[in-house]
């Protein structure tokens, strides 16, 4: 079970609705931020969020509508008493990027920052869930993002009912592989434990539809793809999706939702792009600023 | 005349109600910036600014909450096939800061940046203005700027009345220093015209209460001084002002009126930062975002 709320949802520059590209996922606590545009700062105390929670920020690549939010973010932190480490992933370069950005001014850091870059296919291990790193296709390098729960064990919900048994401690130490015993019921690890798969997302940056893409979002619980454009309108640049792309993506990959984001400056209603979207896939919705997701047990709440 | 319209009010860090410093002066069709915080080019969109208008940046000193909207703000200008020069002006270091700022990532600026380092007592000339640097007491380097309108020659309004004479094409060539007649009345500039003194502005920056400002801000029309405190109460940061310290400094220039801003944020009621310091200096104003006041012929117009 993982949440997401989006803090920008526009691209290019920002406007008066929609700040540009970041959304963070909060997960057992920790918040995972993915880009950061500008004003990223003010989306997240708008959303009552706490920048001291946030441990990684994935940057997708390095256009300004995805990045310009990190050293007003970084140093507020700073001055908020941060002390502990802020991880940053991102493609190629980034190193040099944040190193420059940070450098800018006389404000003096007071946490470390460490900065990782990612290749095609480079997965980082955390203990309840990986971030796997793939090359897209945009211009500049790009990347995008599959986050994985870890599948868990957990108490047969049927079982549970059938014995009327109600939550309870002792399930973590069952959890854990231990038997116990409720009111004389005796309790085994192989008899009581199934296994729960874990929700997923892709999240894939800038880019034109791609094989790396609907590889990542095979069967996905959500993918949160871009969509600048509106099928068959003029495309101001190259190396942007559709929202009709993206659909046909998601269908492709199998993926179970799709959140369409990254929309141009253009559309002030984005009804059209989420409509097109929908014509070849159904289970299809719209981002916008500060607005949040639950991906629970392969569900997408609204 | 000119007018001032606020575009960030805060200091530090963006809040919900008050982006970081930076206010924008128009006068004869140019936009001046002043400071240019996180975010200013969403306030300037949602002012009905055109950023295209902006000739000149001055920025105070380079802490975040002064500079971090300009990537965004110039690489929004040049997706919006801005080609005109766009200078920049600011303290010892600025060149540097401003060549890594924009070096970061993969944008291409369509159009020249030029920028100017400024030493104290340094002046800017222009047609219709002059715009003088001058050494504030903050920490890093740290400018305030006075702008001035030039005085100019207008036609005697009190002479017009008695001879009952309304706005006239000719009254142009007039000021230009040429006789004209007007229904058989023949006028001679030495008769008519009269100088009308040029109005002016100082911007303290961020800046400890010095002699600096008090001496630029002789006489100033309207001194726009940081009051980052209340009185009497902590200081996170050394090198700021009270509004009582404002009040004071205005006091003590004799300004004819202050417009206080780059409030802490932990004022969400700027009110008795204002009330302090009236008992000083009556003409007190309180800046907020995107609020604008209108100077003209030695008056402040809220």
């Amino acid at each position: 079970m993982f949440e997401v709320i989006f803090l920008g949802t526009g691209s290019m520059k920002p406007t008066q609705k929609r700040f540009t590209t970041s959304f963070v996922l909060r997960h057992e606590g920790e918040s995972i931020l993915f880009d950061a545009g500008e004003g990223v700062q003010v989306r997240l105390s708008q959303s009552g969020l706490s920048p001291n929670k946030i441990s990684k920020i994935f940057i997708s690549h390095f256009h300004g509508d995805h990045f310009y939010g990190i050293p007003g973010l970084i140093f507020s932190m700073s001055h908020g008493e941060r002390t502990k480490k802020l991880t940053i992933y991102g493609p190629k370069k980034t190193r040099e990027f944040i190193e420059k950005l940070l450098s800018v001014g006389y404000s003096n850091l007071k946490f470390p920052v460490e900065v990782i870059e990612l290749k095609n296919g480079e997965r980082i291990e955390e203990e309840t869930y990986t971030i796997t790193a793939f090359s897209v296709e945009h211009g500049p390098p790009a990347l995008g993002y599959l986050f994985k729960e870890k599948d868990t064990k957990n108490i047969d919900s049927k079982k549970m009912k059938k014995h009327k048994l109600t939550p309870n401690k002792k399930f973590r130490e069952l959890k854990n592989g231990k038997e116990i015993e409720i009111d004389g019921l005796k309790m085994k690890p192989e008899d009581w434990l199934v296994d729960t798969p874990g929700d997923s997302l892709v999240y894939s940056g800038d880019t034109i539809p791609c094989d790396n893409t609907t590889l990542a979002a095979k069967a996905v619980t959500v993918l949160i793809h871009e969509s600048t454009y509106l099928d068959g309108e003029t495309q101001e640049d190259r190396g942007h999706s559709t929202s009709l792309d993206a659909a046909k993506l998601a269908k492709k990959a199998k993926a179970k939702n799709l959140i369409l984001t990254h929309f141009s400056p253009r559309y002030l209603d984005t009804k059209p792009l989420l409509e097109s979207a929908k014509t070849v896939f159904p289970n299809t919705y719209l981002s916008k600023d500060l607005k949040g997701f639950v991906i629970k047990r392969g569900e997408l709440v609204v």
